[in-house]
């Protein structure tokens, strides 16, 4: 009854016992199999070796392998000596329509964890996901999804950054509190996601292209079609076809997208303080916060980064179209030629009011788009992530609305007193300045009577949690809550 | 005596015996109890279901809590009941004003970790913090402060960055670790900041607006107010009263903020070296550096960051405005009128001094922008992070030194030999940008001599450790310390 | 056979057992000492008293040190009182050349961890790093080589920052353990690099300058001087001698940098997807992917990052001197003396092809500029983080390849059909940008033959595992590995 006995005791003990006593296990021998000898395989076994743990490389052909592709420090064996060296985790690195392949290890794989690292073949499928699908043919393995948001080549370089997220599901808490250890001793940081149902979420993810972006970026796309196309049938295509000669087109190029991009800009940025005005009303309107807002409401409010960012960059292209105005052929034409501006007989005179108009427009376009970019740096992860809350507020809802403000004054500015004279509407359409301004505006009003002290004492109340009396029977909740609208 | 009776036993003892052993409490049965059912409630218990976490929500009304408010993994019962189901943790997710209405769970959270998360009511507040007062009346709990500073919308999307810190605080080194690995189970960072008395600080924290940068904004905003002012007497206020009917007030919206802005910019990125250069000074005279800085310089010292950061806003902003210039009306009225230029009698000669000066100057500004934005760059916090100490010097200092000296020489070669003139000088005013250029080049003087060999091997020896005769008097040092200044 | 008793005895079978079970040693008791009082030893004893650690320094002469230098939780005491104090762990912060002095140490050292924290002297030393000499002096210690990465400002204040990495190395897995313990407890990431033989790396990392710019900015910058170069002989220096008087040295200053710098950008921005290209051909040739690449060619894999950056450097720089060019003295020279074109006998007819070019070439130009400027927003850490590898793929693929084709069209749109005629070609030199768009418009055209469906199959099909026949011999593949190329 020496020690070593008495240690081996206490760890079968343990393993007997609860899952959360059984870590010490992989501590002690920390000999990790890899099924597979691909590019995954090698940088998972790069990754491991590095952070001190044994691995064994199990492969059907291991003669194929050259020499200097995996580590030293790597054992190369066929599969089954891999397996049988493993004490608990095997990562499965090969393509999922092999996993039939591998039934033979069946008994040697029973009791141990295996890890799925595959990715989804394509991004709606249906069936079972590829960890369910292992889950099936090794019923008596412990199933972890996990690693295939990680690619080879942060595996093989990542240990310096740190800051990686890995993924992970299982129905097994003690294989997932494994994977979770070994994940942080590789330097990654492992997020839980539940239950191996969750696999199909996590295979799929690796073949997510920016989901959070398509909505926002469908919309600021339609919107500019939409003020390109209006610019072009009212300053172009239509006085084309009422004078027959006068050629615009040369417009197309430059001065209509630069016409178009503010317009975007500042519907879009409208759109970013819409939906938080939207739900005020409507908690207002319903006297408690507790009854979930529309889907549709959630998501527009989950997207307002996204479409701030697109907002900034439409206005940051803008401000680069129009400082490169004075560079334009046609600008440099129309400034050598003297006799053009003497055509129109009048020799300019000081215009102080013009002066005025265009130092104003400028100045407030400039100072918006410098508010916008810090808005923009703000929502960069790192720099948001060392705000509190009330700085984030400040930022975000402070620093916008005085983006937007500025933003509505430069158009307004530029618009001067245009607006009002009958030449600004040819074919009775509007310029699309007055077009882009009008939801701005509306946002800035409602905003402004969210202030008023009796609506903003209310606002207050309900969201530290008061309820108005209309809402207090309990049955009436379950049915509001259910039907998601009231 | 089966293996359970001994684990059971185990627990015991080792609880009994040392804080560090009673990890394993936690462990097995981490369930854990919220006292409060309002957001943050809501979110934290989603954020630890999320984490693996068994939770029970007690609230004073169970049945007023809509269904599908909490997640259906949430066990929802009355304060008692969920207090009793607590192993170890117990959340305080309710005002701090109601407190004492759980006096009556006294006994029942006896022994039990409870963990203050309320926030400060205001910055400036006497008398105990939420969490000491809560000790007080639960003296028989381990009362730990900790996640105030996380926001309900970290708790519920955080998962997925997890480098967001958590400050924690306790007397009781047992409740700390408890909550410090919950803390990283749930992914956060968490910091310990030490003994209750620390809860002040870290119930104000989230209510703190840009603390370290209320000095800097005030110093650029008064340079601001001081160049503008400075500009407007001189350049608008002064000619009008002398000459009657001259009004260049249309100069206010554009002109005369970016004549002040390259100043200010200027001005402040010299007081970003100036610090450096100080204690530099000091630390030669001193003969040591085992000495404090007086805390106006430390302030100063970890300030330059954020003046380095409004000086490279205001250069950015200065250039966009210059850019501007040639959009604006009152270039293409001047341009556009010959007669304006024959009105003062002279056809503009080809000027090859005048062009050699556009384009030193135009070109020492542009690189000194450039270098700026990189320095702007690696003050991100993720790319400082990834350059060691002598990059880190290199750019900080290095760099900055050259886009001091560009900036300088910028202003000097717009400046020309025009401050020999004796129009540069009306009402014997100097022109803003000779003001702004003294601060500057007296720091690159100041900096030039810190180089000379003799005074640099004596920094440096002085930096590694040596300390001159005059301070070896161990006595004289407790002096000197205690005082601060010698 | 009280408690007390049974646990020590639990701990003394744990650690004479195996390193892992030993961690409870530390954590129960886990007084550090420091050995030095220098700046590092302070901000040290600062962050590890945070940290929750009891700590002790050892001076030589604890009397010398000022009162106030040192937290008042941490203890003063002479070497031998402090290392007596520390149960395993002793931090050694003096200059290694004073390590000798210690050697009266060595047996109150025996078995306790020691923790080497200098940096190495000069970045070619021959010889053993200061961690192997001291592993020397000390045998009966484990020695550890960390934390000299971090700087003492990181270790005051990077406690709020957390994302740190500290590497470390040792030849004791058991002192490894316990320091990567502590790393954690004192919020950096420690990153394990193996044995003590990595300590000579480790100890130089910190006077690295920047390792993976070096040679992007030495291609970037001698691909400057070329095309400056160039254009000072084309367009300066020999019509200069050609025509005696003619006189345009004026250019020198910001009219030739701005007609190199578009040139490098664009350079630089093929060489971004050159080696991307050569590797795919490579890989086609070989019928594998299994052979290494050439070393200059993973070089320059890996430094495709650094050249982008470049490129968007220069392409910005260029962008920002372009936006100058109507601010220049000599432009306003030129537009104000109407003369100046009549003395070319032309007065300036509408020209709506050239306003075409100039409209295209800048739209082409900012586009190519703003996806640019994706590319490098992707390429910060926190950014890049988020992506998914299809993102990653898509921003840095798929957008840089449309920034190189934008580029070339802005290129091409500027060069528009000057090219064709004589005057273009003085002293028999093309243009510096038809010099320049050679190299990006082979990179482009060798994609898109890589796109050709029967090309691409088989690639992909390499790609994922697949050989030719050719590669199946195993000794062959031993002998092409060895040498590196086939």
């Amino acid at each position: 009854y020496n020690s070593f006995e008495r240690r081996k005791e206490k760890l079968l003990t343990i393993s007997t016992v609860a899952p959360a006593d059984a870590l010490p296990v992989c501590l002690t021998s920390p000999t990790v199999a890899i099924l597979g000898s691909g590019d995954f395989s090698r940088s998972l076994a790069l990754r491991l070796v590095a952070s001190g743990v044994r691995v064994v490389v199990g492969s059907r052909c291991v003669n194929r392998i050259p020499s200097g592709l995996f580590p030293d420090a790597v054992e190369l064996r066929n599969q089954e000596g891999a397996v049988s060296q493993a004490v608990c985790l095997v990562f499965m690195a090969v393509f999922p329509e092999h996993y039939c392949s591998l039934l033979g290890l069946q008994s040697a794989l029973a009791g141990k964890v295996l890890v799925d690292v595959s990715n989804g073949a394509e991004m709606n499928i249906h069936g079972p996901s590829n960890a369910e699908r292992l889950a099936e043919l090794f019923p008596d393995s412990l199933v972890v999804k996990g690693f295939n948001t990680v690619s080879t080549w942060e595996l093989q370089t990542g240990a310096h950054d740190g800051s990686r997220q890995v993924m992970i599901c299982s129905n097994s808490t003690e294989g997932k509190k494994k994977v979770v250890q070994l994940a942080r001793q590789m330097g990654f940081h492992p997020v839980d996601m539940g239950g191996l149902s969750a696999a199909r979420e996590i295979e799929v993810a690796p073949l997510r292209l920016f989901p959070s972006w398509s909505g926002p970026v469908v919309v600021t796309f339609l919107l500019f079609l939409f003020f390109y196309g209006y610019g072009f049938l009212r300053g172009i295509l239509l006085p084309f076809l009422a004078q027959g000669g006068h050629n615009a087109f040369y417009r197309l190029a430059l001065d209509l997208v630069n016409e178009s991009l503010p317009a975007v800009a500042l519907v879009t940025l409208a759109l970013v303080y819409f939906p938080g005005l939207f739900a005020a009303w409507l908690q207002l309107w319903r006297g408690t916060k507790y009854q979930r807002f529309p889907s549709w409401l959630d998501n527009w409010l989950q997207r307002r980064k996204q479409l701030g960012l697109l907002s900034f960059l439409c206005a940051a292209l803008h401000g680069v179209y129009s400082l490169c105005l004075p560079l334009r052929r046609i600008t440099l034409v129309s400034l050598k030629v003297p006799h053009k501006s003497s055509v129109s007989g009048t020799e300019e005179p000081w215009d102080e009011l013009g002066v005025w108009r265009s130092d104003l427009y400028l100045s407030c376009g400039v100072l918006g788009l410098g508010v916008l970019s810090l808005l923009a740096i703000t929502s960069l992860p790192t720099v948001g992530n060392t705000l509190n809350w009330r700085e984030f507020t400040f930022v975000q809802s402070g620093l916008g609305y005085i983006a937007l403000t500025l933003s509505i004054m430069h158009t307004l500015f530029f618009g001067w007193d245009f607006a009002f004279h009958i030449e600004a509407y040819p074919f009775y359409m509007p310029p699309s300045y007055l077009l882009a301004v009008v939801v701005p505006c509306i946002v800035l009003v409602c905003r402004c009577f969210l202030l008023l002290p009796c609506i903003f004492t209310r606002l207050t109340r309900i969201r530290r949690g008061w309820e108005s009396k209309r809402n207090c029977p309990v049955l009436q909740h379950h049915y509001v809550v259910a039907n998601g609208i009231p």
